[in-house]
């Protein structure tokens, strides 16, 4: 089996086309303003045209009686207005093996604790979300026991856990796929039902361990070059991280041979389940918010089974975790925001959504130099 | 005359207590998140809570049958809610004299047609105003040419423009002494209609030359690292910004003697003004959002007028020009956004206001350990 041909055979990502790219700029640069005053919101603006023009001319190509005019009156060809529809984040929580073997300052209950928090609205996540707009929806990927089944949580349960990845895999390429599955008819039916914008956060005690072994597996780097505090660990804890990462990676050396194996052998049934939501939201063409490191660990997995997913992510915030610039470096990303965040949960993510709104909103109903009367200059 | 006494003779500025600091710190360190990782958003509502709860109490004491219990009662000794009530945005415009010697790529007629841009709904600081929930007020601070009088902007003109600072003082000392007085009203407007947080941008084709004049002047640095490419100058006509501002200051080297001279000489309507919205905000104790390089240049004047107005002053945006970079290392200042805006109107800090609101938020909604039944492990 070729184990790179999970996401392959799953997933159909293509990218964004660039053909209104002339047009968009054009509409950004007649707004009443200096060329390129608004910054990072600009960039940010032309991305989101160009996804959600790809998407209406995908749509348009696919239907049987097009025309010509069809075509030249589409959205697209006119810089219609953006939109963000129901913005849903999607909270992915699971528990890690490694977690009881001296990672992290909290048990695994926390996780499961934490869940009961975000179904009770007291959670981080929760406040944000609701001042900003995103709908949340946690997804049970595997924490360590069963929710009851009417406490509003999506089961996509892939086990009780992760097995501790230094001692044997943390999971199976069946559970890899199983994760990628589930992932797609996730994001499928938040698309149907008229989402044009997914966030990822996470909840999972131990899975900065899992995210820092995959980022150093994936981009061959020092262990120590990938490890953070966490949640805020000592000096002895930090150290009991790295010496079982690196025992992880030494175990399963021969084995980590594709992407698909790395996530397997040492990722966490969150990650997985990120990485599916990614290309499941590329090959829907629709923007995926990442808020911090574990998201990023995901995203950098889908860049790597399709680089073409590159056009659908939107990276929120910049946290001080120093494997976190690193991958970022590596992905040539600019956050939204750098707030010293290292909370996860998609709290970045939630944050920079009124940022992702801005540049929506300044492209659909700033005036034009022509609109207001306004010498450009320019 | 001692020409530090203006300032002086119109504002009462003291320091927010820091009596409930304990109190607040506790309060943060009991929501279910690991300590600290809410990073800046954990200090801002350290500040907010600070400054809301000096307020009352000084509200509180000063009432003539004030007893022991009001005081234990209060809204401080109790941590409650924090609020952002009916946030303003002041946008201050003005002309500038040195705008007619070639040191912008925009005539000074943009400023009037720019502010009727805000009239009618279309820069992008009314864009950004509406999405987030800032009222927005446009102040004429001098303008070349008067509005009409039902126009909906403020009258508060010290002029037609400044003078050109190369050549003759920017304006008089009176003239500061009548924009600070203009800017005191104005906030005391807003603070008595409710407004519990003000936002400053400006408009004033010219105004970054006299920013960084200011800037120069007040910390004794080279114009060179004082001067910024503005909206977008080449090298010629940044050459020529740096030679003019260098002959304003050796023009008025003799009269650079307080920090309301340095603002007479070479300063701007809107920075006097926004200058004296600070300090008036301050000794209002509500919070001031500061913007980009013209806003922060106030700052910079305002803290040398009355230190004491730093525990009132919010950071909203840095960007790349270096002069703006350098005025902030020197207030030992964290903006909470880098978006690589360079557009002032105030869109800086029309874009901090969901993160201000965020800080509110978590700190008003969150659950504590305790209510959670989550694990304290910090």
């Amino acid at each position: 089996m070729n184990q790179q041909s999970i996401a392959q055979s799953l997933f159909s990502v293509t990218v964004a086309s660039r053909q209104y790219d002339p047009a968009i700029e054009h509409k950004i640069n007649q707004k009443t303003k200096p060329l390129g005053a608004l910054g990072q919101l600009e960039s940010l603006a032309l991305q989101i045209a160009r996804v959600q023009y790809s998407r209406e001319s995908e749509w348009i190509n696919a239907q049987p009686d097009r025309t010509e005019s069809t075509v030249t009156e589409s959205k697209a060809a006119t810089c219609s207005p953006l939109y963000i529809n129901k913005p849903t984040m999607l909270v992915f929580a699971a528990d890690h093996g490694i977690a009881a073997h001296g990672v992290s300052i909290a048990p695994s209950e926390v996780t499961t604790q934490m869940v009961h928090n975000f179904i009770h609205g007291g959670a981080a996540i929760n406040v944000f979300c609701r001042q900003v707009g995103f709908a949340l929806e946690v997804i049970d990927c595997g924490i360590l026991q069963p929710l009851a089944s009417d406490c509003g949580v999506v089961n996509q349960r892939l086990g009780a856990g992760t097995q501790a990845m230094h001692l044997q895999p943390a999971m199976s390429l069946a559970q890899v796929r199983q994760g990628f599955e589930f992932a797609k008819h996730l994001v499928k039916r938040h698309v149907d039902n008229g989402c044009s914008m997914i966030a990822l956060g996470e909840m999972g005690i131990g899975n900065t361990s899992a995210a820092a072994a995959v980022m150093a597996a994936v981009l061959n780097l020092d262990v120590e070059l990938c490890v953070g505090r966490g949640t805020g660990i000592d000096d002895a804890t930090l150290n009991k991280k790295v010496t079982l990462i690196n025992q992880a990676i030494d175990l399963h050396r021969n084995e980590l041979t594709s992407i698909e194996s790395i996530l397997a052998h040492l990722g966490g049934f969150e990650i997985v389940q990120m990485t599916g939501a990614i290309l499941a939201a590329a090959e829907q063409k629709i923007l995926v918010v990442i808020d911090g490191f574990i998201a990023t660990a995901a995203a950098l997995v889908a860049l790597k089974l399709a680089p073409q997913s590159n056009d659908y992510l939107v990276f929120a915030h910049q946290s001080h975790e120093q494997g976190h610039q690193l991958m970022l470096q590596t992905l040539q990303a600019t956050p939204l925001l750098s707030l010293g965040l290292r909370l996860g949960e998609g709290t970045g993510a939630a944050l920079a959504l009124p940022l992702i709104q801005g540049a929506v909103n300044f492209y659909n109903q700033m005036a034009s130099f022509d609109d207001a009367g306004v010498n450009n200059v320019v």
